[in-house]
């Protein structure tokens, strides 16, 4: 469901309304997000690297695409006959700086605009974008990237990513409970117990993101709650999300809350060729994100 | 000079306007500072403890006393007769209800209010109080001690910490200017020096909070921009600080900017008894404040 996914809870962390996003994102979002995010810049990397044959001669449209890593990708290591790298914030002047200084300016043509307003003199046969968010959705973007497929997709064409899944786990955070809760119990000899609702609220209402779990943390098999199809998914479908889901709880221990993670999928562009999927946000990893739940004592 | 310690900067991090100071103290900040500060409050436990006979039948106020950890170690580690333990935030609620589970309510009575508007029933022994912020007088609060002391410290009472100081050095920082600003040259094979003027004016032009210096990173002997005595000093003189500093450059380096970090010292309550020093944020450790000038080329 939508709550579970956390986009609509106003206390997730740093809910960036759509003048902030795009106003700051040429300066400080931009170094944390290329430097912390190497991970996913790589998968977009092998993804291109791959279908490298395939992206020839191919028109690509690069949504939201920040610094322009992925339009740049696409020149270094394929040869497309055209890259719409399109910014809506005033990232773009940058970008086009970086296009023209690796000598790539006669393919990649930089547009400043959103995907609802920004004119193409062509369709194009491939529109790659780095458009998940923490929990799957977060950022919002996706919408722009249907708007952006509806209009300048040609019929055939290739999304990249081609399908995404928003995996959740029910979990256990024993050590961090510990860590953040036991704290008061005793401190330099004092009973500072009566912080603990105040350490509960600030460390286990709000979402936790990039918190780390190992295997024997989770309560159940891991579900997926929401599946997308890029292709077929309609803006409509964003308003209200629902997801089934189900687990058998395989062990007894304190349930904290759903550690969640997504997954995309790269469809290939040769034709019978393999999938290549991306563990974005891996299980078991550095960089799941756990919604935490209310404490279960 | 008040611009070197960055108090006025615009652009300092985090610049806590009164209300926001005051409103998300219960929550946020106070974790945060209790829990990563612990060199602070142990320092503070050691001069109560230090001064654990002569704090007998005192009267002190603990000004901005937060959680009220340092009344609860006057009443834990000595036997004053009565703390004042100020706080203007809502925290001052839970402060209450911890003095109470500590048993410890009968010594120590809670007020809510502004030093310049709280009032006591009676002058005090020792007015002790954690003022300290990023470089020394960051967090404005020097100006609460002063009117609390002019208005409750009776004559001959002891000012804790008694005096203080703001130490200068200009040092380099190569490594973490390679870290932050050599990325841009060829990551990924590509060429993002067009970026670097942004990654300058993000990571070099604003003060850099906990950075870590070694002694070889320091141009010059430190030197003491700023002193303060507890007892002298007037609201009046914070209006404008100008402080003399010579440095005289020992190495042929890049100049990246000046590590500040201040020392405070607390007087014994014993006649002829040492002086307790405590370097806050001593340098060449995990503490220290870097204000950061523009880089020199
Ligand atoms: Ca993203
Ligand atoms: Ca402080």
């Amino acid at each position: 469901s939508q709550d579970a996914a956390g986009e609509e809870d106003p206390s997730i962390e740093d809910p960036w309304q759509d003048e902030e996003y795009f106003g700051n994102y040429g300066t400080l979002r931009l170094h944390l997000e290329m430097l912390s995010d190497k991970s996913r810049t790589e998968a977009y990397r092998q993804v291109i690297l791959n279908n490298s044959a395939s992206l020839s001669s191919k028109r690509v449209m690069d949504l939201g695409c920040g610094t322009g890593i992925i339009s740049l990708f696409c020149v270094q290591l394929a040869r497309p006959s055209m890259v719409y790298a399109v910014e809506a914030s005033s990232m773009a002047e940058y970008t086009r700086q970086l296009v023209k200084q690796n000598g790539y300016d006669e393919v990649v043509t930089v547009l400043q605009g959103r995907a609802e307003e920004i004119e193409l003199p062509e369709q194009v046969d491939v529109l790659v974008s780095e458009w998940m968010g923490n929990c799957l959705l977060f950022e919002f973007m996706v919408e722009s990237v249907l708007l952006a497929r509806d209009r300048w997709l040609r019929d055939g064409g290739t999304m990249w990513p081609s399908s995404a899944a928003l995996t959740f786990v029910p979990c256990q955070a024993d050590s961090y409970y510990a860590e953040k809760m036991a704290f008061w119990e005793r401190p330099y000899g004092l009973d500072f117990t009566p912080l603990q609702p105040l350490a509960q609220q600030e460390f286990f209402t709000k979402p936790k993101f990039s918190h780390i779990i190992e295997p024997c943390d989770c309560l159940a098999a891991p579900c997926d709650v929401i599946s997308l199809d890029m292709y077929t998914l309609q803006v409509g479908d964003l308003e209200e999300m629902k997801g089934q889901f189900h687990f058998c709880v395989e062990k007894s221990a304190v349930f904290h809350g759903f550690t969640a993670w997504f997954t995309v999928c790269f469809e290939s562009l040769e034709a019978g060729g393999a999938t290549h999927k991306k563990n974005s946000d891996a299980p078991f990893s550095l960089q799941a994100n756990t919604l935490e739940a209310d404490i279960v004592h």
